[in-house]
């Protein structure tokens, strides 16, 4: 069975089509790489790219993508609302199938050296890479952004983990690291009620003594006339799908309130959603091997 | 996305091992077919035989596979306890991911006369692929087995529905065609009595009034004194699992009985598994090119 992780760097363009284009197409040309999403932001002037494949083709791709950034980008004359310290910003690797956090963290590692070395680019490693507790936030490390880290980058304390000591002229810095994937969940409530939707974010959210996986905040949904409480999973092996919509579920019944439906925003592993089928039909002894197409 | 079809050749061979070996090899050899399992049974004197792939990869290790047991079984010479009629004995297409049944039932009847014409073995098309009402059950097809239909092929009710009115020399007849995925479906109930499981299992089978789909027996399981109602799901399409599980729960909790706990008996389609979740989280307008593994 295939290993398959997920990249999704962050350049700093979101503007010129045909420089996001040349840069993306970086990508398509590595074999064995999909390229799923590339989403430019304007007013962030930033650009947020999706692939997935097996662990070296991602690496070389991700490579390719930021020696051609730094080719196109120019840091000193980048404006944009986006917090950001290079053309390349950021490089995640994301576990998605048969592949554990631990590799993803080596294969960061090898390519934080790489774009270090052969670009010349320092390099921070920063949520599960990171070397230094502090740089397990990427606010941290992006602080001051691109002007203020090149006047700090040679105190000790903004050293990069790999690399010189200094902004590479045009490219500035590259964040470089792996973590958990991330869903994007929401649930629907029976209510037009905002404030109940408020309520049952704040009985889960680890902020406020929830999960500790989740993220949530109470909206309404425009046009529908109908409160939700909107999620992000950050780790849905430690916080499962099923556990926070049981205890939206069990939270909304409080203030006679039922769930309508919830949906899934985006991509999400398959692990995600058989976990789900697993503890609802309460299966016994259940392998992923036995998933046909998970077999080809 | 691919198109995949799972394939299921019975051959009448269970016993000579290196026999078995060369005719699976045909399988082997075809690019872009993954050979899943090869069951012998030695007193039925048969060979299952399971693999997947892509629609025309898959129709091709099929005439592989039945050329080569056309030259290596004679079934003037075969004895076994399992009915049959000939070398290869019966073939099913199933749709797997992003295929419909009409698809296999064009592929079941591309690869029929193909038989027919090359190889000059009679096919009698079955299930989704019957041409006569009558031939949609095996059973029908198989009546007086090889040597009974040896007789009675060139009768106008048993004419093959490809092929010469006669029986191959060595490899007699074949039955091809297409049927939905089977999924072997087991709950366990917190229960010794074997009497609450086979009550249970006639509130769901079709034969009593229950799911369309559905074939279920009340037993015991051996060393754990547990009864468990053991179920053939035939179309998870039209009576899906979380369906069936959610009645065996109501209906146990009429004798005061727990549902433990449920298991899937070896392969089961992805979108078997991701339905039950759509259905446990109420998804709204969840699509499967959402799973990220699917989209690769």
């Amino acid at each position: 069975m295939k290993k398959i992780v997920e990249c999704v760097p962050n350049i700093s363009e979101g503007r010129r089509t045909e420089v996001i284009e040349t840069i993306v197409d970086e990508v398509r040309k590595v074999e064995g790489v999909k390229l799923l999403d590339v989403n430019p932001d304007e007013s962030h002037n930033r650009t947020v790219i999706t692939f997935v494949g097996e662990p070296e083709a991602v690496k070389k791709a991700a490579f390719a993508l930021c020696a051609k950034a730094a080719e196109l980008i120019d840091m000193e004359k980048h404006k944009g609302e986006h917090p950001r310290i290079g053309a390349t910003d950021v490089i995640p690797f994301i576990p998605v199938s048969n592949v554990t956090m631990e590799e993803c963290v080596e294969l960061a590692n090898e390519l934080g050296q790489e774009i270090a070395e052969k670009l010349g680019i320092p390099v921070y490693m920063y949520e599960e890479a990171a070397k230094i507790p502090e740089r397990k936030s990427l606010p941290n490390i992006r602080k001051g952004e691109y002007e203020g880290l090149k006047q700090e980058i040679t105190k000790p304390e903004r050293r990069p983990d790999y690399g010189p000591p200094r902004m590479h002229l045009t490219a500035g810095a590259t964040v470089v690291g792996a973590r958990q994937f991330l869903i994007a969940y929401n649930i629907n409530l029976d209510t037009d009620d905002v404030k109940i939707a408020k309520k049952i974010a704040n009985s889960i959210r680890e902020a406020k003594g929830g999960y500790k996986y989740v993220r949530a905040m109470g909206v309404m949904i425009e046009g529908r006339n109908v409160a939700q409480v909107t999620i992000n999973m950050l780790n849905y092996t430690g916080t499962p799908l099923f556990r926070v919509f049981e205890t939206v579920k069990s939270e909304a019944a409080r203030y006679g309130v039922n769930v309508i439906g919830s949906e899934i925003v985006g991509l999400v592993p398959v692990q995600a959603l058989l976990d789900v089928a697993d503890f609802y039909l309460r299966l016994e002894n259940f392998d992923r091997k036995q998933v046909l197409e998970l077999n080809i």
